[in-house]
């Protein structure tokens, strides 16, 4: 055992190598069913082609365009690039010419747009074209720059058409030669981080490390002094302080990034800036980016992270507050900012299997990512609050539409955080029925995992190899799964010695026709949160598996707020769903406030309590029956007989 | 017994009827101190006195101005008027001639400032004269006429000066002249109420008819078809439903009054104008109007009122939103609206003594309203949330100033609050040491009251008459006082019979010498919201007397929704506070959920509990020690041996 060097450069399994069933293909069904059409549709009606159509009129400043009440935005390109990359990774799975040809349309403006010098942003080619690079503090410019990047990646992956690709490499070598401190060059970086993780898929899929060299020069300089921004702002002849946020904590560029410690300002941008990190990290080995990567790690999940994985519960700033403030009606915690998250998460793993990481991955993704969606992949969260009154619904669309493509792509793209693979290792990081194929230790490996996880947490492995072949295979272990067991060809493993870092690591020949069974309790707990957390002071939310629970009105009828929960969760009755998809709900006894009170607004008596029962569901799926109240923390009663 | 007929037009007793000392008297010394100084100080400071003055330029549309971050305002003649009420409440109180002088000068620049027609606006004067009343709904022009007439009205009754009033009164009779139905005229009224209630003081201190009927006829108008604003926008050009709040429930303007149901809207102008109807119900005898406040009443007191008399939860409209929504630690709860309470509640009474209104006039002057001003009289709240994690504090001042004045206004002059009188009747309404004089019944009656209420519920009443007079004396039992016993020159009454419309009502030859007893029990009492307000269930507060308790930092630590009550409340240590000018405390046993909870956020074990003591202050006292959380609604526990 152990005769292989633990290689700690892993890398997601490109997403054609993972075919999907069960849940998480289910909801790429619905992205192929609706979604991915969906995007192109809203982008079309929110003026997007007519911006970037050099044969159209410029569309001008802040005139209201569409009928979902956008304006012009400067992140256009972000809103292509995003669906760009959902339609991609939609037609690895579903093959759709009608979407295809609508694709290479859009490329084909882009290709005209492009100027000379390979500079390529619809906002400052065709609305402020005096304004190039004189903002990018508040501007998004290289932020668009980075999702179209993301967008002709996954389009040459799933197409093999190079079109986009070429533009954006075109982009990216002009951008080398802007950014730099060189004579006439640019020492600085986006004030929306998002290019640096694109610049590194463009870097994996080219092999060219020049651009790995660019991401790492944008997170070298962030923060440094003399800042860039109030340089730039000078330079600009307007006041560095008077903007947006009035802080660069707001962009995280209040510090050199080695140098932060606690995660601070908009939620989205400090995900894609630690995503990025994490790629250098791996990429470059560098121990420096992985030690402040770690701090962050700590400081947002042991501090700042609701039990969904949201983050970021200000709407005013887009991001974090205070330590322990997660109030849960008024939480913002933005799709997009559970997304990157997992985005974050996933390149966590780059140097090694980790379940620190991988746990959180999970539980971002089914919860405060995966709620973005509505089952039939047409609406959309914005904000995902662990209650609701019965007001908060899913949006058609959104003035501001960077959500809706970017879960659409990360649940489109879900097989490569599944799987990740190094030079002799294969990791699983997630459970759910899929094929995924491997190229590593000289062999094929098809590994087809048989399981209803998340609903059941028996899983079964079947490995398939055209010749047999040394190499780990790591299978997580999560942190909440309390007498799991793992067996190879029928022989029960030591878990206990088994696991690193939270994964059962497997070292050994495998052969064609290898089985591993592992089985993970799926018993319901109770979770408490740290008492500093005043919001869920008294309360208690359940779990299942990686599944939040929560009650709904359709199920429970209204004044959720009423219910008690003291029973032992672990004896829910357990039952499917009808028009959930087989969701699994939990049933208990609850004790619930009556409702005969009375015309009185305040009394000195307490309201007299019942016994009922009470219908748990998952998070991900509230709102998608009958529009009503939503509840995560039910109150906690003491625990009878426990 | 019942000889005289029941009068059922009571009026408030003119401020300088009435001396106060106790907690009110402190108050007022606080306001003769500090806070009428300081309210002409930052009016000087943000540029009011350049707006009105009509030898500097004028101060232009929307520049900065002064160091509380102010800008210029359609408002300032407003914050002037209550400035300017405040300094001659103060001056009933304690003579202070260079107080006076100040505000003699202010007069001097509206003396000069108003135009020949008798109009008077800062604003539409000298800001933007081409703009009088073209725009009713938005631009506060009648509101300041209103807050002027008031500070005119109190400045004559403290000093005897008469040039304001004059002022006024030329103003008000122009303002006969524009609105009405009659040609040329305009069929209008404010968008935010407060001249209807002002010109009934105008009529009570001239003794002129004609500005009741002016004050009737704005309210009878409101919200009638066609409407005023819809016309009036169309006639200036605008579209009438391109306005902030798009609907006109936004200023009660969505009905005609009397059909008015619910209460809706930006809270302050709801209870402006529900004074004003009271006012004018009383004044007319007009049931149709009580009948329509009556409504209003149960729907504000039974489904939209924090426990403190605090009302408008949300920011964004600074108003009403759902019944039973009161969110504690995001309340708006802006002092002006339950100092606006306060208003509507004492009109209400313009009809006859009724502890229905009278309980919650204290209610929301002892919490909602005085929690306003801090014990040194130098800062302000404008929010009133019922729980703060630490930084909600008591302002300098505020960029837009409404609530400083308001909240002075109301406690400089809140003897007239307590007694009111009618021809054959005097009724106390609130309790606290002070001297009152009657003229009724053709004596004159000093009534002295001794007591150390609200700390301490036993009340003296000392009664000298210049001769002997039959009338009734109505001292109100709250609703909560139970246990409450009365007696005359020693000899107990009967209070179940002696009670109508929850006041004790003794009516007899009263001789100078005759004595009055009333105790009220302080006992502190748990209040329990109705389970319908989700945000308080499975809490409590604490009530003794008027006022609400909360727990501070300051005495308890952090962590305050740690605290679990359970005790027996009314078994609670009382003692008086340092520091808190003689303030009573209630100390009681608690559980409190323990700190020791390592470095995880979530858990499945819930927090262990130790038991403890924890300290309950009065609500309107907090944030005047150190800084810190505050709560009200605490977690409440199953009784035990309760």
């Amino acid at each position: 055992m152990n005769q292989l060097k633990r290689d700690r450069q892993f890398r997601p399994l490109p997403v054609p190598s993972v075919e999907l069933q069960g849940l998480f293909g289910d909801r790429q069904d619905a992205i192929c069913d609706s979604t991915a059409e969906t995007l192109l549709d809203r982008c079309v009606e929110a003026g997007m082609l007519q911006a970037i159509d050099v044969t159209q009129p410029s569309p001008g400043v802040v005139i209201p365009i569409g009928p979902w009440g956008g304006t012009t935005q400067m992140f256009w390109d972000s809103d292509l690039g995003k669906s760009i990359e959902t339609v991609a990774y939609s037609l690895y799975r579903r093959s759709n010419p009608q979407l295809e040809a609508r694709v290479d349309e859009i490329i084909d403006m882009y290709e005209k747009l492009q100027d000379k010098d390979g500079y390529l942003n619809a906002w400052f080619q065709r609305v402020q074209p005096d304004r190039r690079w004189t903002n990018l503090r508040d501007h998004h410019e290289l932020y668009c720059a980075g999702h179209l990047i993301e967008g002709a990646v996954a389009y040459y992956q799933a197409t093999g058409k190079k079109k986009l690709l070429d533009i954006m490499s075109r982009y990216a070598d002009y951008l080398i030669t802007v950014f730099g401190h060189g004579p006439g060059q640019i020492p600085g970086y986006c004030g929306h981080e998002e290019v640096e993780l694109a610049l590194v898929k463009l870097a994996r899929v080219t092999g060219e490390k020049k651009y790995l060299d660019l991401s790492k020069f944008f997170i070298d300089e962030r923060g440094t002094e003399p800042h860039f921004f109030t340089d730039e702002a000078a330079r600009d002849g307007r006041s560095a302080a008077d903007f947006h946020q009035k802080t660069y904590e707001y962009g995280q560029a209040h510090l050199p990034v080695r140098e932060q410690k606690k995660v601070v300002g908009h939620a989205v941008r400090a995900m894609y800036l630690y995503a990025g990190m994490a790629d250098i990290a791996t990429e470059y080995n560098d121990d420096t980016l992985t030690a402040a990567l770690e701090t962050l790690w700590d400081d947002l999940t042991t501090k700042q992270m609701y039990v969904t994985g949201g983050i970021g519960p200000a709407a005013s700033n887009e991001g974090f507050t205070d330590y322990y403030d997660l109030p849960n009606e008024s939480a913002y915690a933005e799709t997009c900012a559970s997304v990157g998250l997992v985005f974050w998460a996933n390149r966590m793993l780059g140097r090694g299997p980790n379940r620190r990481y991988a746990d959180i991955m999970e539980q971002a993704l089914y919860n405060g990512a995966m709620a973005g969606l509505s089952l039939d992949g047409t609406r959309f969260f914005y904000e995902n609050p662990l209650e609701s009154a019965g007001k908060h619904h899913r949006w058609i669309w959104h003035h501001c539409p960077c959500c809706p493509p970017n879960i659409a792509r990360l649940l489109a793209s879900v097989g490569s955080y599944m799987y990740a693979i190094a030079e002799d290792e294969i990791a699983v990081h997630l459970y759910g029925e899929s094929k995924a194929r491997f190229d590593l230790a000289g062999a094929k490996v098809e590994l087809s995992q048989q399981t209803r996880y998340p609903w059941d947490g028996a899983i079964h492995f079947d490995l398939t190899l055209d010749r047999p072949a040394l190499f780990a295979l790591s299978l997580r272990i999560p942190e909440w799964a309390e007498g799991a067991t793992l067996s190879v060809n029928g022989e029960k493993l030591d878990l206990q010695s088994a696991v690193v870092d939270g994964y059962a690591r497997i070292e050994r020949d495998w052969k064609s026709g290898d089985k591993v069974d592992l089985s993970i309790p799926l018993t319901a707990r109770k979770l408490f949160a740290n008492p500093l957390v005043r919001q869920d002071a008294g309360r208690t939310a359940l779990m299942r598996g990686p599944l939040v629970y929560c009650v709904e009105e359709t199920d429970n009828g209204e004044g959720l707020n009423g219910i008690t929960l003291s029973a032992d969760v672990s004896q829910a009755k357990i039952s499917e769903i009808a028009g959930l998809r087989g969701a699994v709900a939990l049933d208990l006894p609850v004790s619930r406030d009556t409702a005969d009170w009375g015309a009185s607004l305040y009394r000195t008596s307490p309201p007299a309590a019942k016994q009922a029962n009470a219908r748990f569901v998952p998070y991900p799926f509230w709102d998608n029956r009958e529009p009503g109240e939503m509840l995560v923390w039910v109150r906690a009663g003491e625990a009878r007989g426990e």
